[in-house]
């Protein structure tokens, strides 16, 4: 299809969706999959943004939020009332252009950019429900922390939300609690987002994309690698379960220090091993690298969860369950799917923390046996 | 002067300070300058592989304590009587081939290998005290924190030391708070220690200084970077005082990474300014680099004094006074020798962390508009 050609049909998707358009330029229309804290948290964001450039955003901001009954409430109807999550990121006001909606078509009808914010394990369930509209000339944001892993390899989960869906994806990712953002307290985060080899004028790019990310409390950078910034908010979360085993059990902050220094290098040898492309740079620069991976380990959700693990010595999963409310700590499904493919690939004595880590989560290593375990 | 003849006289000052030789390999005196709670906690790694490896090394280390009476007693005569330093590193019980020596000159005698470990301040003096004896052949290991600015610019301590006194002199530097290091909890370090020009068969090598300081809850690394080493565990306590103020402002995890995420590139660049020859992933790989700036904001005397100056307001030299029992923070006067160098390089406006912590701690910055003048 030539660039010209695609223009038009991308024009005339847009004409049926009724878009605004003035001139050249047209108002995106964006909306948010995903309601967890962090869900939550950026749709609070992206529906800020909207409401104060209705010269390049329509205001009203789409959240699809799966279903539950709070008091015999819909928890739709208590956000689109209270203009607060309440289950998921309660004392927190959401602006009142962002509609909670608990169907997943009508959220995304009419969408420029698709924001996805869910748990890694629902993703595909949400793209089955989603195949067979037509995504054409839509773009997305990832914010899921994963791989996809399978026999065939390791998929970074923006091609696969690309693969399914048919949208070109870019990703979010950085330093950012979610309570923290939440709260308006200042940090930083990445967004990697290549244009697309089908990129028009007047598309969405990495201009539009800062600004409708950035607030004064939420400082955006620009990195060019999808890979190294997905990888990066992926594997930290397994070093956060390490980090977490470790304070548990009282060896104070230089332990913690070393596996994270050991955690970081893992994770840039990973990505060198099974996308090339990815940069080191994108580890011990950005905010997607070195700084996310120092907030979850100070107070992120998995290192809580290996805190209690190390404390208690209870199965990880029943921790996640009692400690998260119903939210997941990704860190869990990471560790397992990055020890499937290591020891598919054979190589995971290549990679002594992330293995190590896995065997105390689900096999029946000793925590106390991990410092000789990384021994060189 | 050639190898030969450098190697004689070497052995010929050995022989005259009565060294014990078996066969060709002779048995190393190590001796420590410094006795604060770091200095102590080295003395005693030192003094505990000293008296298990005969073969290797002279068991009696000396320490050289700055006396002080403490009711009425030396505490150098304390130290030695309850083999504790009971002012400065409390309940640790230290081995008894570790002897606490109030006169320099004597501690240093027939040293083979000279340990600094004192607060950088003290080093001039320190030095004065030992010029005028003869250290042909005898090396040294800096744990200083800081850097020797002049109007000339800038020199490493190890340089420093090097010049002054004329031993080779190498860096151990790393993610080594002295209490939990004390406690023998597990951590790692980084020595680097290039072979100097006149080494000789026999000579202390990185191997031999490996086997002294490692012990299995002190896990040492060597890299070949003395200038990075150096260069980290200065410029880390200026990241952990800004790190302490935003802490200290209750800006949460995600404002303390994306701080610490800027201080490793500025450590990054300035080593690469000042000291070409320094690599970037000593920064982001050692222990000495990311790992020591990850702990040193955790839980170290700089961020702690950080934190305090937000909360309180305080003049922080005073802070530092108040909240360290006489030791030092060593950030502080690092901060200013820093600031003094870029400003007289012009180069403060290139290194916004470092100059805006300067102007914190000793200007009139407020905290509260780091953030914008952090911006890009």
């Amino acid at each position: 299809m030539t660039t010209s050609s695609y223009a038009s049909q991308v024009s005339n998707r847009m004409n049926n969706f009724g878009l605004a358009q003035t001139g050249s330029s047209k108002k995106f229309r964006v909306c948010v999959i995903g309601s967890g804290n962090w869900g939550t948290t950026v749709a609070k964001i992206v529906a800020e943004n909207a409401a104060e450039k209705p010269e390049l955003f329509q205001s009203e901001v789409r959240m699809w939020v799966y279903q539950e009954q709070l008091d015999g409430q819909n928890l739709t109807d208590i956000i689109n009332a209270k203009h607060e999550n309440v289950k998921y990121l309660p004392d927190i006001k959401l602006p009142s252009n962002l509609v909670a909606d608990p169907d997943i078509k009508n959220t995304v009808k009419g969408a420029d950019l698709v924001v996805f914010n869910i748990p890694h394990q629902f993703l595909r369930n949400i793209c089955k429900q989603l195949q067979g509209i037509d995504f054409t000339g839509v773009r997305a944001i990832s914010c899921l922390k994963g791989l996809e892993v399978s026999k065939d390899g390791v998929l970074l989960l923006s091609d696969y939300i690309e693969q399914q869906l048919g949208m070109h994806c870019g990703v979010l990712s950085g330093a950012n609690l979610a309570p923290e953002v939440a709260k308006e307290k200042y940090c930083e985060t990445t967004i990697a987002y290549p244009r697309p080899s089908d990129y028009y004028e007047g598309d969405i790019d990495e201009s539009i994309l800062k600004t409708l990310f950035q607030r004064q409390y939420f400082h955006v950078r620009i990195s060019p690698d999808v890979a190294g910034v997905s990888i990066g908010g992926a594997l930290k979360n397994v070093v956060a379960l390490t980090a977490g085993f470790v304070e548990g059990r009282g060896w104070g902050d230089n332990a913690k220090a070393a596996i994270m220094r050991r955690g970081l290098l893992e994770m840039i040898k990973f990505s060198k091993t099974f996308f090339p492309d990815a940069k080191a740079t994108t580890f011990t620069a950005e905010s997607a690298g070195v700084a996310d991976l120092i907030t979850s380990c100070a107070g992120g959700r998995n290192h809580r969860v290996g805190m209690e693990m190390a404390r208690t010595g209870k199965p990880i999963e029943q921790i996640e369950k009692e400690l998260l409310n119903g939210q997941s700590a990704q860190g869990i499904c990471t560790a397992r799917e990055v020890n499937e493919l290591l020891t598919e690939k054979n190589m995971a004595d290549d990679f002594p923390l992330f293995t190590a880590t896995y065997k105390i989560a689900f096999e029946d290593l000793n925590i106390d046996d991990l410092p000789a375990y990384l021994e060189d």
